[in-house]
């Protein structure tokens, strides 16, 4: 089976390559090399080294930027995949919010780049099996259960409209839930949602839209070549692996607002499994299917928690500080998530936060002056500002 | 007050900025031209001869594009405007699914043209209140009652989730109602319409967003200088304008399909009273504010008859003829729409669609050398494929 993975030298990109490959599946794939100019122009790295795109391909045959579409069409053409797996999206919410270069770059190459997909997957490969990850963050905090995607079947809604529709209930069995996005970058996932919704609809392209959780973590289950990038910016660190870099060079964790912020969490490892669990089982022709992906929900508090318990594991105390949001989210809600799909097709957890905290922390350790030379970058400094 | 319309050279633009002026509005503008070169792309044209910009402006000073974001900004923070009305969008259906090309052209031209909007008007006049017209397409035709934006107080839903709820009801109140865009133009305005919410959600600015229904007509109630545009191709003839054009050139109404599509419609005379009642109440701060903008709601066959009908007055007899749906669509459905803030405002309908049909025909008649000198690009040609 061929698999084209857009986004191949990003965090998930480059183990997903390897962990396919050494599947038996047959692999090219794309990059603009965006993340790691933006990595550079925030003022991070990656803390633990990693190749060059050079390194990692043997050549620059995988270079390239889905806003040139043309290019684009023509390696899809010359590949024709059974499978396209599209992480290449600008990811990081403070980014977006930063300023209006930034917010137009986010919005540009994520919605625009994802459209050129999809024109260029129905001319070259309309039957391809599309998998976009996306992000849980699209439903943002709605205090209520959160199917996957569309409202399930039997869904009935009080309407109260009775002036219009004679006080009947309305059947929502079908519909795309509400979306609710908290920064640009997430909008623009929401904007990919709907195209892609729009794409099966009208076109019966097949794709599964997958809304992650937050991935954290260094490994998967198979010897990569070279390891993936491990960012600790505010921009491009996520919570989990920022926090194990500041425990790591004894920088106190930094929790936004109460912490009691709650989402849906994946380490790296199962992102390989799940995303092949959904390579192998794919979306029907003309079917539009949204996937919830995460293996836990947590508070940011609990996350804290569990890195000072891990550290100390390894011998060392950990400080936490609450920091004044930098955000606009709510601080304290419930959080519960429909994720039946990836069970239904077989997925079992190989590993917990805590089992991965405590690796993650060990991995560092010898990283520590490269967290050091970047420390002034991981806390907070994009505000989400209210005029 | 000062007044900012973007799109000011367009159908609506032109004729809301003289009817402003002649209400004691202080305007300004931008416009990039771009309907002028799209309509001349697909071979039309305004079958209403029209001035160019200079004659209508005196001079060049509203040319510019939303996409030249410093260029904008400067203009915004030259007339610091109290109300932007935020017109300029590639508005056809059509013209978004024809090719890669004028996809991402119109996803470009409106997604982005918007997000500069957002980010300039943040930045030079925080406090204006912006009036985004949209389209009641965003919505498509989910068979249930269609509210103003979100879901009203009160909307409970049996979440059928009872697996991780407990089986309670789901409160929907202020959530959004799901979006159902039928081509990427379409998307393109739900993409505007996300990113309008969180920006009065995130930076506390006030939106007053319009789904505004189909506009037809040629006439305001005020004397305009010199008409607007009146096109009659199948990307940017709307269907009513269209009509009225085939009747009056002979040739048969095509109406796609069974011609059962409700959809709401709008002359334009009413569109300016419908604009100014949302100029004089805006949105509050921090308030994202859907209207459903629409006097009737109609069915296809019924617009075909209703231009029959008309036809008959003015002496002559018209034809219609289903022809295959260009588009994927559902062809017969309810469609119930609540549009109560016009109503509450005081919004009073001073026409209906026989009434403009009528006066439409009279003036085309006068127009009848033009509109047979394009009639080969009134029939449909573009398709929503199916692969």
């Amino acid at each position: 089976m061929k698999i084209f993975i857009t986004g191949v030298d990003g965090y998930i990109g480059w183990p997903l390559f390897n962990y396919l490959q050494a599947h038996g599946y047959e692999l090219s794939g794309i990059d603009n090399g965006a993340r790691r100019i933006h990595v550079n122009e925030v003022g991070g790295m990656s803390v633990i080294p990693i190749d060059d795109m050079r390194q990692r391909f043997g050549d620059g045959r995988y270079r390239g930027d889905l806003l040139s579409y043309y290019l684009l069409l023509e390696r899809l053409k010359d590949f024709k995949p059974d499978v396209i797996v599209h992480l290449g999206e600008q990811p990081s919410a403070p980014f977006s919010m930063m300023n209006d270069v930034y917010a137009r770059e986010t919005q540009v190459n994520n919605v625009i780049g994802t459209l050129n997909l999809l024109w260029a997957a129905k001319e070259a490969c309309p039957e391809a099996h599309i998998i976009t990850t996306a992000t849980m963050g699209e439903y943002g905090t709605p205090g209520i259960p959160i199917p996957e995607g569309k409202f399930p079947e039997g869904s009935l809604w009080d309407t109260t409209l009775t002036h219009i529709s004679g006080g009947s209930n309305g059947d929502l069995s079908g519909l795309q839930f509400p979306r609710s996005p908290g920064s640009f970058y997430h909008a623009s996932k929401v904007h990919d949602s709907v195209n892609c919704e729009l794409a099966c609809r009208i076109w019966n392209m097949r794709i599964t839209d997958v809304m992650q959780g937050v991935v954290y973590g260094t490994r998967t289950e198979i010897d990569v070549p070279s390891p993936t990038r491990f960012d600790i910016d505010e921009c491009f660190g996520t919570v989990i692996n920022r926090f194990c870099a500041q425990a790591v060079a004894g920088i106190p964790l930094t929790i936004y607002g109460l912490g009691r912020q709650t989402r849906g969490y994946l380490p790296l490892q199962d992102v390989m499994q799940s995303l092949r669990l959904l390579i192998e089982n794919p979306a029907d022709i003309g079917e539009y299917r949204v996937v919830n992906q995460l293996a836990e929900t947590l508070k940011v508090i609990d996350i804290a928690n569990g890195v000072q318990m891990a550290a100390k594991g390894h011998g060392f105390e950990v400080e936490v500080q609450h920091v004044d949001n930098p955000r606009i989210e709510k601080e304290d809600h419930a959080y519960e998530v429909a994720c039946d799909t990836l069970g239904d097709l077989g997925y079992i957890a190989t590993t917990s936060h805590d089992v991965e905290i405590y690796q993650i922390l060990g991995e560092l350790i010898m990283h520590r002056d490269r967290i050091e030379s970047v420390r002034n970058v991981i806390a907070p400094k994009t505000q989400w500002e209210k005029s």
